[in-house]
C-alpha cells in the first residue's frame, strides 16, 4: 500500500501528485464510510498523542484538527501558548525539544513566522503538520479545497480557478496554487498590483488586475480574506475601494458562468472581499469546505500515523 | 420509550412536566447505577462530539458539563472565546455556522445576552443546551435544583419554596419558578422592590418584601447570588444593608422550620446573601446541588443524544 | 501488594524509602512495558477523572501530567484559573469544595503559595498531587530525578550529587534533598550565600560557596533555574556575575569527573545557570529527565488510583 514519503506534512510544494491523490482518496473513503468498514477499526488513532500548538489565534482550524483527531480516537493536547513557559523566556527550540521528549505522535503547529514549522520538524521525531506558517503555506487548507473541488466536479484536471484578493500575504493562495497546478487545474490570480507578489507567474498562473476579466469563464472563484490592516499599510486605498474593484458580489457574478462555485477559507469579512448575498447564496460552497476540512485532516492524521508503523488497526 | 420533544434544551418554560420527569428519572437511574446495568453500556456517548461554548467565565457549570460528558464517554471540545476568530471580527452567526459544518452532536452555550442561545439553536442542526443566557434562563440549574428537592423530600408537588434576593437579574430564579410551578410546588419570592421584576406574580408566585415573612413556613430557602455591581447601579443602598434585610443568617433561620433546607446556585458571596455559618451548616445542601449537577447533565446529554437516534448502546 | 500510605502525594518529606522505591519500580515496569503485560490492561485509568489545577503558568509539568493521564486512559480536565469563578471573588476553599462535589478521582495542583496544596488535600476526598507549591516542594520532579539517576547508575545509594544555584527559592532543590538523602545519596549544595537558606545543613547536606570545590568529585550536577528577578531583589550582583561564579560551562566541567551527568528541571536559562554547550552536550541528561517525567507520573497516577481501590484492571 502506498504511504506518504515524509514523516511530516509541511507544504503542498513538497508533495507529489500521487501523495495528494492518496490523501484525497483516503478522505473520500472516510467521508463515505468505506474506510471504517475496510479497516474494521473505528478508532485507528487510539492511544496516539496529538499536540495542537497554535501560536496564532484560530477557531476553525484548531477545532477542525481537534475534532478530526478525536473522531479517530486520538488524544489531543492543546498547548496554550499564552500560559506557557514562553513567558518564562524559554526559546522555541527548547519548548519543542521538551515536548518531543514526552514522545507525542503528531504535532500540529501554526506560527506567524514563515519557515518556523520546517525548523521544528527537523528538530523533533514526531510527525509535524503545518497548520499555517506566516505567508508561506497552509497545506491542509489547500488539500480540503482540492477535495471539495474534486467532490463537486469529479476531477481537478482541467478545472479553471480564479483566486482573488491579497495574494501576497496569503498562505492559502500559495498552497492552493501549488496544489491546483500539480493536479492539472488552470489558475488565474487577480488583485490590486500592491497585493500581487512579483514573479508569481513563474508558478504557472495567469495574473489579472481586473477581476471581471479573471472570473468570466472560470469554474471556481476562490476569495481570500483581506486583513484590515492592509489599509493602514497603504497597500489598498480603502476597504470600500477594494470591495468595489475586487469584492465578489451578485452584480459581478452575473457576468460569470451560471454554475461557478464560490470558495473562501474563512473567516469571511462580509462586505469586503465577499458580500453576504454571495457568501450565503446558491453558488457558495464555503461551509462544505469547512465540513470537508474535518475528513481531510482525519485522512492526514491516519496516513501520518500509519507511516509511523504502529497505528492500531 | 418517551423522548424529549425538542432537539434542544433551551428553557424550562418550554418543557412539559412529563419531560421534566423524564430527565429527573433518567438522572436518578444514573445516580443509583441502574441506568448502566439496564443499558449494559457504560459509555453511551462514545464517539459523540460535544462543544462547550462559554462566552462568560464559569468554573462550576463548564466543569460540570465537561465531567458529565466525559463520564458518558463523550468527547468534549472547549471553545476558548478569548483566542477565537471573534477577535478577527467574525460574526457570531458565522462562527456558529462554521462549527456546525464540523458536525458536532451537542453544543453547550453560555452567553451574556438573553435569547442568543435560541437564535443559535435555530441556525444549527446540533442539539443546543442553554447553559445560561443573560437574565433569561439557566435550565440545567433548575433541573438539578428540582432533582435535589425531589431527592430530599421524595416529591416536588406541595413543597413550599422561598427564592430570596435579586430576582430581576437572575436566570436561575426564572428557570426555577417555571420548573417549580410546573411540578406543583408553591413558590414565594422575596427581595428589595428594586430587584423584583414587575408583574412577576403572573408566573404564579407570591411576592414578599420582608424576607422573614417569606421564609417562616417554607421547606426550602433558595438564596440567589447578588452581583456586587448592583450597589453601583443604585439598586441596593449597600451590601451591608442588603445583607441585614435579605441575607440568610443563623438568626433568621431560628424563625423558620427546623428542617428547612438552604440552596444556592453558587458561587456564594459569603456575608452578603448568605453567611458562612449557614452555607456550611447542617441545613445547607449547596454541595449536594453541585454533585447532582453532574448526574442531571449526564441525563440531559443522554436524552438529547438518544433523540438524535444514533446514540451508541 | 504494597500500596502508598496516603491518599495524596504532597511531598517527598512524608514518603518512606519503601514508598519511593514502589513508585520508581512501577515507573520502571511502565517504561519497559512489563507493567501492561502483567496487568493485561493498557488503560487502567479508564473512566477516572483527573483535574489539572494550575495557578501558575507551566508548559512541561502540566503537559507531562496530561500526557501521563491520557496514556493510561484517564480523562483530564484542565482548570483554567484565568477564566474561573475566582474572578467572581469565590474563595479557594469554595472552589475546591465545589470541584470535590463533582467527585473527581485525582486533583493535580500547582500554587504559588507554600502549603496551599496541603490545605486543599485536607478539604477534599480526591487524591491530591502537589505539582509545585511555592518554595516548598515539587515531589514529582524529585521522583523523576531519582528515577533518572537510578536508570543511569543502577542505584541511588552512594551516588554523589551537587545541587547548584538558588537553593533558597527552589522547591525542586528541597524535594530532591529529601529524596536523595532518604535513598542514601550524598548531597552537596553550592550557591551564593544570599541564595542558601540558613540551617540547611540540618537536612544532611554539605554547603559550598565555591562551585568548583562542590562539583570536583560528584557523579551528578543538578543545576537550578535562576529566576531573573533575583537580580532586582539584590540577591545577586548581576546575571553575568552569577553566571561567572555559579553557571555550569565547558571550562568548569573540565575540572570534574569525565562521566559526570548534568541535570536541570527546566526551563533552562541559556547562559545564566547553564550554557548552551553544556545543556546540549554529551553529559546532559536534561531531555531524558523530561521523558522520564511522563512514566513517573503515570506510576503515581496508577498507584493513587489503585489505593482508591476501584481502579480498573
Amino acid at each position: 500500500m502506498m504511504r506518504l514519503k515524509s514523516k511530516n506534512l509541511l507544504s503542498i510544494e513538497e508533495l507529489t501528485p500521487e501523495e495528494i491523490l492518496l490523501i484525497l482518496d483516503t478522505a473520500k473513503s472516510i467521508k463515505e464510510g468505506s474506510f471504517f468498514i475496510e479497516k474494521k477499526e473505528p478508532y485507528p488513532l487510539k492511544g496516539k498523542i496529538i499536540i495542537n500548538l497554535f501560536y496564532e489565534p484560530s477557531t476553525r482550524t484548531r477545532t477542525s484538527f481537534e475534532i478530526a483527531g478525536k473522531r479517530l480516537g486520538g488524544e489531543i493536547i492543546n498547548f496554550d501558548f499564552s500560559t506557557s513557559s514562553i513567558s518564562k523566556g524559554e526559546t522555541l527550540k527548547d519548548t519543542m525539544l521538551n515536548l518531543q521528549a514526552m514522545n507525542p505522535d503528531i504535532m500540529v503547529i501554526r506560527h506567524p513566522v514563515s519557515g518556523v514549522v520546517n525548523f521544528i520538524a527537523e528538530k523533533v521525531s514526531a510527525s509535524v503538520i503545518n497548520a499555517g506558517d506566516g505567508a508561506h503555506e497552509h497545506p491542509t487548507q489547500a488539500l480540503l479545497d482540492l477535495f471539495t473541488i474534486r467532490e463537486i466536479f469529479g476531477n481537478i484536471k482541467g478545472i479553471k480557478i480564479a483566486i482573488i484578493g491579497d495574494i501576497s500575504h496569503s498562505r492559502v493562495a500559495r498552497s492552493n496554487i501549488w496544489g491546483l497546478k500539480k493536479m492539472g487545474a488552470s489558475v488565474k490570480i487577480a488583485g490590486p498590483p500592491t497585493l500581487i507578489p512579483p514573479q508569481i507567474e513563474k508558478l504557472g498562473v495567469e495574473v489579472f488586475y481586473n477581476v471581471d476579466a479573471a472570473i468570466e469563464d472560470v469554474d471556481v472563484i476562490m476569495c481570500l480574506r483581506l486583513q484590515r490592516e492592509r489599509q493602514s499599510q497603504n497597500l489598498i486605498p480603502s476597504l470600500r475601494e477594494f470591495s468595489r474593484f475586487f469584492g465578489i458580489n451578485q452584480e459581478r457574478l452575473k457576468k460569470t458562468k451560471d454554475k461557478v462555485v464560490i470558495m473562501h477559507p474563512g473567516p469571511i469579512n462580509r462586505g469586503v472581499e465577499i458580500n453576504s448575498e454571495v457568501a450565503e447564496g446558491k453558488n457558495s460552497i464555503i461551509l462544505k469546505q469547512v465540513s470537508n476540512g474535518v475528513v481531510v485532516r482525519m485522512a492526514i492524521f491516519y496516513l501520518l500515523a500509519l507511516r509511523r508503523q504502529n497505528v492500531t488497526y
